[in-house]
């Protein structure tokens, strides 16, 4: 490329659903693409649970970012962290140099959040990296095996209780997966105990589980989780957490778990590269710390700067669009054309996202969904079957797409999850009661 | 099982290819099998490499010991770590407690071995555990990501250098997936390096790679391995290893190699367990650690406790057995006919290797092989189609005999790894340079 240095160049911060679509979609444009990324890889974040409950392989859920932009010529992946901008000379501040841009596209999502309780996350690890998922595999398997070991009856009922934390999507995704692990996964391979005795409990502070969902749907889901042997509780805050439980208050008053395992599903929050933007911009951040954008999805009084997925604060309708993956792709799109059509001066339109429904996943045969804004609901084998369908349509690359369909159908003949491994630690220690181990393990 | 109190105990310690091979055949024994391993799965050690160079996730080549074993209701399977023998009593010895046994299978196999210089191990891994093979990828993996930032010549060229200790037929595959990796899977994904550019070197202390193989297929190994870029060097030692690269001394003097990635397959020794029977028993330990064990498999005067697999020290017509997984295998099968023949009071016979042949991949369409001895010798294509089709054979569970089969086609015709992810951290220091990330990216 003989024009390279000439070319207009677009840094996009962040190799998520929004950062990859907005590279992949500048496949064509006369400009030169910096893709960059403190991972060497796109994570499939919907099916991240699967990881962590044992279904599927980090690397079924992962895909390199070079191997998926390699043909794209005017593309350069970086493995490099942003941590700043400078706004009046246009570079990027990673951690080990400066980025030049023309455009820039900031798309580094968001992460777990403990509403100022930051210590609960040893104790209770949130799902959002491929770690996080490989260390809530170990807690859950580990669990298991240090209860088959536990001659105490009651200690043997903390290692059996699981706590998820939050009764979004993928608090309701973990739960359900968890009572399938108790009750058909493991059933038939310990000796001392019943996997199937394993208490699972969803807490959510408000009144129903799956709240941005039609109320029928929280019901079904409810219905659904309850064959799986999770109890759902609603209205209920949770006070503290630590390596034996969690103490949560409602309305029956204060009240303690006692419990090995704990999942953070309850939150997130954007991540930091939004308060630089704000600093360096004079850009607005809303609760959440996500960063308000115009309708165009750039930042007030910079049109070169334009923020996506969940780092972005934006509205439709006077309603906030929300933090999942199909406002992420839909904007990563969005923002390439507009930088194509600004470069041929053309007109450019504000974004609009096109809301193809919700989707949340329960367990075999267990789903529910909404299309339409709610006018059409559905729930049970159907939900599940356009759930498969989706998902498996939207994975990266076409080698994953067929592993992960393997996997599935051979969890769905065997109700095996062929992916358990503990790993993450070399020797139990001489003499450690399994919960030493277990914090051995953790590191 | 009304009896199961009175039945024989048998206690296998260790579920590598040998102590699974025994509790398998032991299905149908009138005995109670107890299976301690300080992980929760089988580990298929003969395609390790393969998560190290990125074209498999764990696990594929990991079963979990429970899934294999559930049908065996004469089965437990324990997670604990076993250190001592109380051969009176005859218990084992583990983390948290004892486990009685009226006959013990010893099989923990054997671990890496520096030679007295254990401080190596920080920057030249081995490849035994996956915690090994996920690290080794990451290693690799960031080298060319920190090698397409370094601006510095030198520095880039010493990211690009990899260097393996050790040429048997772990070193020799490890630097032939290199070679590949070089050369085929990253050459179209990077702009600022050519990752054919890297300079790959095996070295080892004998005269020639293989030592085990006849002379004819060491050559045929190294010109295969030539092809692929690697350069093989005999005849050197290595003095040093530390973070800037190897120190050797060889026919030409001493030498200096500056390389940021040193990978270690020199040399394993036995696991401590087998230090521990040597005291308890009288037990003679060969150079290697290993027990030595009598026609039977049998420590001399404890026929009750049997020595298997890596952890054996056994000869046969007056020359060694090598620990390789078919010797394991054998022996794990004839420990558990030994023990059943006894119960029913019939003659034991000695044990003896049926030695099948030996295979070592180089990487596509590039293997040597030889069987009856060395009366047939095979390289090239033919080989290699040998090679998958016994390795796909002997993987333990059928799912991942699927997994791995697709793994492989797809690499077969897209030349892609699909498992290259760089995990186990997780975040890039501000201001760091790339080796001080790479520093952290270890833990």
């Amino acid at each position: 490329m003989a024009d390279a240095g000439e070319r207009h160049r677009v840094v996009i911060v962040g190799g998520g659903f929004g950062g990859l679509y907005a590279a992949q979609s500048l496949k064509k444009a006369p400009v030169r693409v910096t893709l960059i990324d403190k991972r060497n890889f796109h994570l499939f974040q919907p099916l991240l649970y699967q990881v962590a409950t044992g279904s599927l392989s980090p690397g079924e859920v992962a895909s390199p970012l070079r191997s998926v932009l390699w043909t794209h010529r005017n593309a350069q992946v970086l493995l490099a962290e942003a941590y700043d901008l400078d706004v009046e000379r246009r570079r990027v501040i990673v951690n080990d140099g400066e980025i030049e841009y023309d455009t820039l596209i900031v798309a580094t999502g968001s992460q777990n959040h403990y509403f100022g309780h930051d210590h609960w996350e040893e104790h209770a690890p949130g799902l959002k990296t491929i770690e996080d998922a490989t260390r809530i595999r170990q807690k859950i398997l580990f669990a298991f095996e240090a209860a088959e070991r536990e001659a105490d009856a009651e200690a043997r009922r903390a290692w059996l209780t699981f706590v998820v934390v939050g009764a979004g999507p993928t608090g309701v995704e973990l739960a359900g997966a968890l009572g399938e692990i108790a009750n058909d996964t493991l059933r038939h391979e310990f000796r001392s105990i019943r996997p199937e005795d394993a208490r699972i409990l969803l807490l959510d502070g408000s009144p129903r589980l799956l709240p941005p969902y039609p109320e029928e749907l929280s019901h079904r889901a409810e219905q659904q989780l309850i064959r799986l042997g999770v109890r759902a509780r609603a209205n209920v805050r949770v006070t503290a957490i630590d390596g034996d439980g969690v103490t949560l208050t409602g309305p029956s008053g204060e009240e303690r778990i006692a419990a090995r395992t704990v999942v953070w599903a309850a939150g997130v929050t954007a991540t930091p590269l939004g308060k630089a933007i704000a600093a360096r911009t004079g850009a607005q951040l809303d609760r959440g710390g996500r960063v308000v954008v115009g309708p165009d999805l750039t930042v007030v009084g910079h049109p070169e700067i334009l923020v996506i997925g969940d780092l972005a604060s934006a509205t439709q309708d006077g309603k906030p669009l929300h933090g999942v993956a199909p406002v992420a792709m839909q904007q990563g799109r969005y923002a390439a054309r507009l930088i194509e059509r600004r470069l041929r001066g053309m007109p450019t339109e504000p974004f609009r996202y096109l809301d193809k429904g919700s989707l949340a996943v329960i367990g075999r045969a267990a789903a529910v969904a909404f299309f339409f804004g709610g006018k059409v609901k559905i729930s049970g084998y159907l939900a599940w079957m356009v759930w498969l369908l989706v998902h498996l349509m939207y994975i990266v690359e076409f080698e994953n797409r067929v592993l992960v369909f393997i996997r599935w159908g051979f969890q769905y003949l065997t109700f095996n999850r062929g992916a358990r491994l503990i790993t993450g630690y070399r020797d139990l220690p001489r003499g450690a009661h399994p919960e030493e181990a277990e914090t051995l393990a953790r590191d």
